[in-house]
């Protein structure tokens, strides 16, 4: 079901909602057959109906809904694809412990993935680390993260989800953060033994990779059975 | 059997093999029975039996041989193992072709193991580019390795190591090689997506690594049914 | 005279052409006077006078000419600076041997500067570069560059420049080149001796640098005396 | 001077004084008229004349002594040289404010070097440092050091060397530091601005390179001027 997901965009005017927009606009192999934003009417793209927040009972059929919105506008979202038995992709932050609850519930009628990044380098990433934690034992774990001035919160989320990955192997990762220039972000996990040492490096350097991921993912996720999903799981 | 293995010393006057004999002493979990080389007295290890390449026969029992020797010497060691029913490790390069089907015929009665490069970090990160390229189908990758000055092939055997990995997991490596000051030894593996990038790294920066890893993959490897061993098997 | 100078942007149509008007229009301290293109009228930029080739001499007063163009346009760009007094920028690669020597003798009359880069990283490594060819002699120096999959040629103009710099300082570098991904450009210069290793490396992400530079370039150019000025001069 | 200074080996039996003695002896071009420590006989060198601590002024006619001792013992050794003329280099560490201020005041009579760090490669790149945040105003400046897990201090007494560089260009650096397997010591300052980045770094593999790079600096110095040097002022 890969090729023609049908997929319904929420948080549509957000900055990934408007990249996911254009990645299918420009060719993607997916149909957006619905944009729901907080205002409808402000960023109107050509052939895509568009719904308010509150018109989300109206949206057509769907295979799977892409949801970038805030933490307010979730369950709503979430409930939608658990009536229609879609598929949920999110990568909205700030979900509370009864939200996180409600997905793991939702999952027992629909697949669902939430992740904290969908680079697809940062998946393959998360697993090499795994491995490589486990392979190497007594070896010591750091984990250099670098992204924009502009970023408040550090250790980057993704960091942290690589040093879980790390500690999933046995290793317990120690971070480090730098804040600098207009870096999309930079993941270095550096392995050391005595005499040798193994880097495992992510560069990002175009934000639309995590908009492509998350249409990725969609497709991918679109028609599999219920459950919780790990971006990993669908490479 | 890790622990108490007990080891015969092939080549013992070679570079790497005063190493296994110097790590073996400084109290590694082995013990050495005898040193062979090819003349006896050059360099005297305290309390290490020694025996020229012509007395093979006369060595006490052991559990593996660590060859690290040169091809006209390696037909008389795999016999030895394979009459004694012990394991062999092996990093003497330059075998023939005949040479290589001998191990292949050996391996149905004892375990052996062959390899170009004994760290552990470059059998981890063998795995790990293997997986990468599997699940990055597409992705361009290059492979950079260093080495000191004086290194006269290139690409290094231990990329081309690399890249066979890369291969099995689908992607076809270009090779690029530096010859400088007195590095010991550095691969990257760099796969390159679209607006992002993995790279991978391993650096040697003492040989004792080398003579390190072969005594765990003797000691591994002792005791173990009869087949051709990788190193990454071993971890 | 760097915060109001007057540019004539030359090869307005072209990638880099369409870079500086659009940087200049978002802000940045300069005035475009006019804007030169093969043909006149393909894509209108607001209140940008535009000229045709052949309408030079119709061109409003400016203090500086940026031209990336092509080979064959370069001559009367030239010749139009050296007739205003005005300073010239020029990125436009392929010129004869003819056309830098008569760069050469306009520079008895007007400043001119022409790089192969124009990121101001890439200008202020160069220095780096050199400066530390002349204070590392013996020690081997590596050039490794990485760019787009679609470059055609290699090593890139800019590692030749470096190798030059390098030269400069009294080591010989070599090359080795990367053509991997969508990456916009990456050069490492090491410099390896016993023992220890320096690597400087610039990281280019985002093409405006180049457009950018050739700006600020301009502006500090505008009003100079007369001369051939480097990148590096205007720092 | 450089070819043939006599050294004066002060601190001989310390981890560095035992690495200048071994490799004055491998044929460095130097001559060590005496090796000075708190205990004679402890560790007896072919042919080099010892002497106590406290027999310092029995030693024979020096160019340059060489110091890595303890700041308890520092007072003398630059009484000695600036009653016999000769150069000093000095290594040790934890000086206070008072023997700093009798290095400033031996100054006016001889030549005085005192450094951090002696790896000619650092000494280089602190100048590029320096050079380069001249250059580079308004990017951010990050340095990230590694060393073995053994290492106590942190940042670096080098990394803050080169964070002073960078602060003499104007950058205001911040610091990382990793502690890791044996890294022997490494060092990366990140010049980052909008679009494009600069990294300079500096890895260590031997440590042998610091004792060198003394008795590099010994020769240079010996039959200076005297003044306050650093050992960039040496290359």
């Amino acid at each position: 079901m890969t090729e023609t997901a049908k997929l319904l965009i929420h948080g549509a005017s957000g900055r990934m909602g408007q990249a996911l927009l254009r990645l299918c606009a420009e060719g993607g192999n997916c149909t957006v057959v619905g944009a729901v934003s907080r205002k409808v009417g402000q960023r109107v793209i050509d052939g895509v109906p568009q719904f308010a927040s509150n018109e989300l009972a109206g949206v057509p059929a769907f295979d799977a809904a892409v949801d970038f919105s805030l933490a307010e506008a979730f369950d709503p979202i979430l409930a939608l694809c658990a009536e229609r038995g879609a598929a949920l992709v999110s990568g909205t932050t700030g979900l509370s412990e009864a939200q996180r609850a409600a997905i793991a519930e939702a999952s027992a009628r629909i697949p669902v993935l939430w992740a904290a990044n969908f680079s697809l380098g940062v998946a393959v990433l998360s697993e090499l680390v795994e491995r490589a934690a486990a392979a190497l034992p007594g070896w010591d774990c750091d984990i250099v993260e670098a992204h924009h001035a502009g970023k408040k919160d550090a250790p980057s989320g993704t960091a942290l989800a690589l040093g879980e990955a790390a500690g999933q192997g046995g290793a317990l990762a120690r971070y480090a953060s730098l804040r600098a220039g207009d870096i999309v972000g930079e993941h270095l996990i550096q392995f050391a033994g005595i005499g040798e040492r193994i880097e495992l490096v992510h560069r990002a350097t175009n934000r639309d990779i995590f908009a492509r991921g998350a249409l990725h993912a969609a497709g991918r996720l679109s028609g599999r059975a219920p459950g919780v999903y790990r971006l990993r799981d669908l490479l």
